[in-house]
């Protein structure tokens, strides 16, 4: 279509909020303007790339200004005060609708904020607008193309929200993944993504019940991508019955890690030859740096992993088909099948075949790889993989695959994807590390380190 | 006021609809005939007791024809095919409004089931109406009285659960515990009351997203109160990530327990005499069958476990706190505060107070307690005590102590209140029994023998 052009400023860039925000203290620069920057490439370029499904631009400047005047005076909420932030079309905002992504709820408005959007408000960020989701978050794309390459999927179900940051229109957004739908889109658009560890951030409010899934943050910098989280855990806390994000509100200093294991998983097989030597080379960058890599060849426990994570994305989706079945039940019955997808309608199907007992047993199975991986934290620091097997698809009706990023999912571990590598045709690739649960703290300052190794090489 | 009046019919009976059910087999009686009974008791009490915030009556008509057809071919879709069945007024239902007590929700609707009530009428039963609940089911009342005497409270949250089953409206209805909401309105309306282990019922679509809240039963027998329980969960499953109640679709076998822990409780200090008195005479008439008890004189665990649960109160109410000041402040900010009670506003004045370092300390003490009650269950089958300090207090305006009931709700524990003993003024008393976590059918089944040693004394 003609209006999908790509803009003249490709390759895009990031745009940090942090690099900015040291003229804010100064006066040279403000919030205000920032926004205002954002917001102009938000028009040039989301006519074609569709990240958006609303924007609340007026609020957005109230706020913004309102921002302004605290970094002025030195009163500042928070060290977002002031951010624009995205937020993924599953979650509630007060001012805008929920749609999610499906014709069932269009229009569709709650009145009210989900926890998180409540607690970005709190710290003073800047709800510019919701992002486009695939279908209730699961497969069925929403349309949004990829920045780098309008003919290409930016991956899903965070499709809007890597998007949006992606192409500069803004330095953060939120997303959630139950499979690998925040590490898969930064992967493919070129950000960071940032899936907590289970129950990290409280999902009061946001249409997303799976027991592993989690919202998270895509963002333009390491350090953007842990406060936004942080600063949300902080004022919301993580689910309840969980602890949520804990650690230093500032991103914790960049801390040598001593041992990484390289996992495969199921996506090795997938990955083309350009994405496995990225990793290669990564993995001798750093080991040329000092750090020890272990992986199924070296250590048994690795390998036990391995073969334990190898069926992630079957019992993942099988649990999610159990736990999903409502309330595709309902919207079937209740209010229009023939406007569920096709893919809606099939696990609906499974779950529909499935029974308690087989859930239960699921779920035991997931425990069991859960101790399992657990225990590999006795002589190693984090984990290490491939966030995809290659560049985003060509195409917008399929989302990708996400079999690097399902282990994460169903392990519960928080996850991190850096985009330090490069796939086939210059396109993104993410680095993806996995750490132990309820240590994002420590996850992030590993990835401060390897970070400042791949920017020096 | 002058419509309030006792019906003819006191003292209320509860209606069994298993009770019926044999003569549904020879075709001398049907669902359809024992739902006009229902009927015709709502109408004939209801204007005096207010247990109903809505009804469909067409809806259930039809569906109460089409269940009897059922039980006429032999082809019943479960045990409580045909069963009317009432729903806490928090919970979701296509057809009709959720209006959660408040008068921020007068009138709203989703248009879709919650998971409960799509498994309920999957197994046949008849949505009958949604049942009065306290403002979001917590402490500010909703007007129902209690059929034992209307110038008393039925107990809280599940008010109108309770009442609508004491009354004979209904055989059995859903209601949700945090604190003491299921069993403390079943100890004061005299029916049986079912509190499952924690994550016991699927909770997806119940505005309920506290971390020691569950969805459960109020009913007129032992048994339908496990039927209908367990039938939701074998269709619906627990919450995400929880097993849900397992074990016999039918309600246990009697089993004879060989010791129960008697524990007193927070509430021991606030009971009065003769319920004091009347728990004695069941501990005795239980002793004289056989079954030992060991209380905290007695076993140093048990004294352990009361110094434990004595706060239990507060640490519910603090746990609950931090975990419900979403979406109180976005309903304070973004909808009206001033259609808030002034309970709601106190505990979101409180939750602002906290915050989430505090909170974690809580959750560590909720499971240091939990684990320690756990290590009971080495050499006792069950604990046993009150589910009240007393009768129903007379006076609409507070619903009642639920001192008894708050550690079975912080432990995660089933927790059921059985309708046989009788408090001050020939009111209704419960008595309380606590199982073990994710072992409610083992709880069912010591309950039957205890029900069956009360009943033929």
């Amino acid at each position: 279509m003609s209006e999908h052009k790509m803009p003249d400023t490709h390759p895009p860039k990031l745009c940090s909020y942090f690099a900015a925000a040291a003229a804010f203290r100064t006066g040279k620069d403000d919030p205000r303007n920032f926004l205002e920057r954002c917001i102009a490439v938000i028009e040039a370029q989301d006519p074609s790339i569709d990240a958006f499904v609303a924007t609340n631009l007026d609020a957005a400047r109230k706020v913004a200004d309102e921002a302004s005047e605290r970094w002025k005076s030195g009163s500042t909420l928070s060290a977002i005060d002031g951010m624009p932030v995205g937020i993924k079309d599953i979650m509630e905002t007060a001012d805008m609708g929920t749609e999610q992504g499906s014709p069932l709820f269009t229009g569709w408005k709650g009145g009210r904020d989900c926890a998180a959007v409540v607690a970005l408000r709190e710290a003073g960020a800047v709800i510019v607008g919701k992002t486009v989701t695939t279908e209730f978050a699961a497969t069925h794309p929403g349309g949004t193309r990829n920045p780098w390459d309008l003919e290409r999927t930016p991956g899903g179900s965070s499709s809007g929200s890597a998007a949006s940051v992606a192409a500069g229109m803004l330095p953060a957004a939120l997303g959630t993944q139950v499979i690998g739908s925040i590490l898969r889109p930064a992967s493919y658009c070129g950000c960071f993504g940032y899936k907590p560890s289970i129950g990290g951030i409280n999902r009061g409010g946001s249409f997303d019940e799976f027991s592993q899934s989690s919202s998270g943050v895509l963002a333009a910098t390491l350090e953007e991508t842990w406060s936004v989280g942080r600063e949300i855990s902080a004022r919301a806390g993580g689910d309840p019955g969980f602890p949520g994000i804990s650690g230093p509100l500032k991103a914790p200093a960049p801390k040598y890690p001593r041992r990484i294991a390289l996992l495969e998983t199921a996506g090795w097989e997938k990955a083309n030859n350009e994405a496995k030597q990225a990793l290669m080379e990564g993995r001798k960058l750093l080991s040329s740096n000092g750090i020890e890599f272990v992986d199924k060849t070296s250590d048994a426990t690795v390998a036990e992993v391995e073969s334990a994570i190898v069926d992630a994305m079957t019992l993942s989706m099988s649990i999610n088909a159990w736990e999903g079945r409502w309330p595709l039940n309902t919207y079937s019955r209740d209010m229009d099948r023939a406007s569920l997808s096709e893919s809606a309608q099939n696990r609906l199907a499974q779950a529909e075949k499935m029974d308690q007992d087989e859930y239960q047993g699921l779920l035991a199975e997931r425990e069991r790889i859960r101790e399992l991986y657990a225990s590999l934290a006795d002589g190693i620091d984090l984990c290490a993989s491939l966030a995809a097997p290659g560049a985003a698809p060509k195409g917008l009706g399929w989302t990708g695959d996400p079999s690097f990023v399902v282990p994460g999912s169903l392990l519960g571990a928080p996850t991190l994807s850096l985009p330090v590598l490069t796939a086939e045709d210059g396109m993104p690739l993410g680095l993806q590390l996995l750490g132990f649960m309820n240590q994002d703290s420590e996850l992030f300052a590993a990835a401060a380190t390897i970070l400042s190794l791949f920017e020096d090489q």
